[in-house]
């Protein structure tokens, strides 16, 4: 899939959908993933969100350490790939190996861009003030990616235990806000 | 439309796909609604979120001085109206009455749900330490509502500048999580 530079002003259009997410980290040369629903927004540009990750995730710990990430963004042709990276703890388990997934490298931090994913958001950790009472860290995007063949991404949003809404049809209205 | 109690434990299923809400807030006789995608869940039980309402916006000095609101959930067929509570303010409108949204009493907070939503989550603010810096709200919901006709709802999904991904088709997987 070749992905393209996105503009970081256009970051939030991906996000504030609220698509299951892929989050990459690394830590020496070991990788991780992990399946992610519990994001929001917080500013527009640069890109700026919140997360929460559960300290039992290996996730936790090695962006604790690292404080740098990506957020793959995924389509519905994976939908068992985010359902078994779910459901596996990167403790035990090499889930780009088992899952089939193909990292590669990210231009601004050390965790990879997920080949698969129709779009990749590298992030530095910029505020960990929520992280002991929420596990709620703040991300800053610094380098986005997309393919800019698919206009209308089939992105997977997760109603619970398994179920996962699939986008549907875009329409438009005349609005004077981002 | 008849909506029923909803038990708490399942509100992060409504919430966790990232539809578009639509809160309301009252103060005295006065009540506003306000359009908003900025939001995540915190924690399954109760249910517990962030939401980030801009201290430009009317609802922002409302909810600072009431720490009550609902978060309804609106389909396709309102997203007019969703937008025009995006574009215009409570300071000045009275949404309900010119967006033709009907307000019926909450059980347990002041403001009031809106009749047009098959689901409505009444919630108190539980934590506004974040406010300062991000206008990141803490909200607790004490009691939820949904039209149980309504197994697969069509709900609005901004992408930007008034497009809205329609929610699609359901798909489950085997899933060990909630």
């Amino acid at each position: 899939m070749a992905k393209k530079p996105l503009p970081l002003s256009k970051v939030y259009g991906l996000l504030e959908p609220g698509p299951v997410l892929l989050l990459t980290t690394a830590k020496g040369d070991r990788k991780n993933v992990m399946t992610m629903s519990w994001q929001t927004m917080l500013e527009f540009e640069p890109p700026t969100l919140a997360c929460v990750i559960s300290d039992q995730n290996h996730t936790f710990d090695i962006l604790t350490d690292t404080l740098e990430c990506v957020l793959n963004i995924p389509t519905v042709d994976l939908a068992d790939q985010v359902v078994g990276c779910g459901n596996s703890s990167g403790r035990t388990t090499d889930k780009f190996k088992i899952f089939a997934l193909t990292a590669t490298p990210a231009a601004r931090v050390g965790a990879p861009l997920i080949e698969e994913c129709y779009a990749s958001i590298e992030c530095k950790v910029v505020d960990t003030g929520m992280v002991d009472v929420y596990n709620l860290f703040v991300l800053e995007g610094c380098k986005a990616w997309i393919d800019p063949a698919v206009s209308d991404p089939r992105t997977l949003h997760h109603r619970g235990k398994g179920a996962f809404m699939v986008a549907g049809e875009t329409i438009k209205r005349p609005s004077r806000k981002k």
